[in-house]
């Protein structure tokens, strides 16, 4: 996924242009707004002031070969929606889009959107607790190289335990929590005797290079 | 810390007012805009529409006993700085502001920010890696009663490895990560046979009762 398209330069919007950018996405972006727009446009590869509520305004300016469009027009409602009818019909491939309520999520995704996110509800969520606990981490300082992933597990751990499978010696690779394949409760931090069955999903922690491996099965 | 007020109801700032309420703080929320305090008004314990810019509005509603004020006013550059600045000389104790620049974080610390936040800015740069990997985790999703934590080592892990601590089986909790007391690299994902020293840091994954003994030098 290399050319994505951000409608809507708000603070989430204009950041997620400028992120997609540094990690070597040709980003389009769009808004109503001139100014928005003028301030964005050393930072992506185009920059387009536009009514995204006009399908063929919309026809004329993202390609049919973009990759995914986000649409980040949470607070203009009847935007964000009119935005990814237009997109559905189009035959954009993948639709994200910002919403502000379950109603609105609803609405997204019954008009097309295949991902609908959250961004400041999530945030909230997580600075309230940071306030009420001051240690309690908005969320992990992952350095460069690293990330959490989910992945499902290779034949070769199925009966295995997390401790014959030895992930963190042998990979780097920590098991953060365990999706049980029935779709029970997941396992949180699992002790080391968990035997792995068909199915599961772990959540690593680990070095990108390594869990690369480990999900193609090589781990 | 039980009485904060939420100034600003955008996306941001209602939804920390509501999360707030529903971990049990008392919240008083403020805008200057009639639609968005109205919108909150069964959510929280107060809510008020005034300018924010004006110290004797915020004195006349902001009580003196508040433990904590947010203030949400990210796209409003100049009223955040102002009613930071206000907040400050009123001797509000804990003052926490959103930013959306670099300059803007530096100002509302001058001025007297005691922690500037960047919602929008983080959870872009998380969903813009999301987007390029959909494997990867935005966020590791904590069960209810879970937490991570940063604790400053207690003195009876002096010395030891991780290995030896065993937190793991001892106590349920996991450590992601090492803070080194010499502010160098931050160690993620340790290894087994890390000796912990005086004044290094821990990240710390684990169930909330077990995590407060450990703070408490008991682990």
């Amino acid at each position: 996924m290399r050319q994505i398209c951000v409608i809507g330069l708000g603070l989430f919007g204009s950041h997620l242009a400028e992120n997609l950018t540094a990690l070597g996405c040709e980003v389009l972006a769009v808004d109503k707004d001139k100014e928005k727009v003028n301030a964005i446009r050393d930072k992506v590869v185009q920059a387009v002031t536009m009514d995204v509520r006009d399908r063929k305004a919309l026809e004329s300016v993202v390609p049919k070969s973009v990759d995914a469009v986000v649409v980040s027009l949470g607070e203009s409602v009847e935007a964000s929606i009119m935005c990814t009818l237009h997109l559905k019909n189009m035959g954009i491939p993948y639709i994200v889009a910002k919403a502000i309520s379950q109603d609105h999520k609803a609405i997204l995704e019954a008009v097309g959107a295949h991902k609908v996110l959250f961004p400041e509800r999530d945030m909230a969520r997580r600075t309230a607790r940071t306030l009420l606990n001051p240690n309690f981490l908005e969320y992990l300082p992952l350095p460069g190289g690293y990330r959490v992933d989910k992945v499902e597990t290779p034949k070769s751990f199925h009966g295995k335990t997390l401790k014959d499978l030895d992930l963190r010696n042998r990979f780097g690779i920590m098991v953060l929590a365990v999706e049980p394949a029935d779709k029970g409760k997941t396992v949180f931090l699992p002790p080391a005797d968990y035997t792995v069955k068909k199915g599961d999903t772990l959540f690593v922690a680990g070095k990108s290079k390594e869990m690369d491996a480990l999900e193609k099965g090589k781990g």
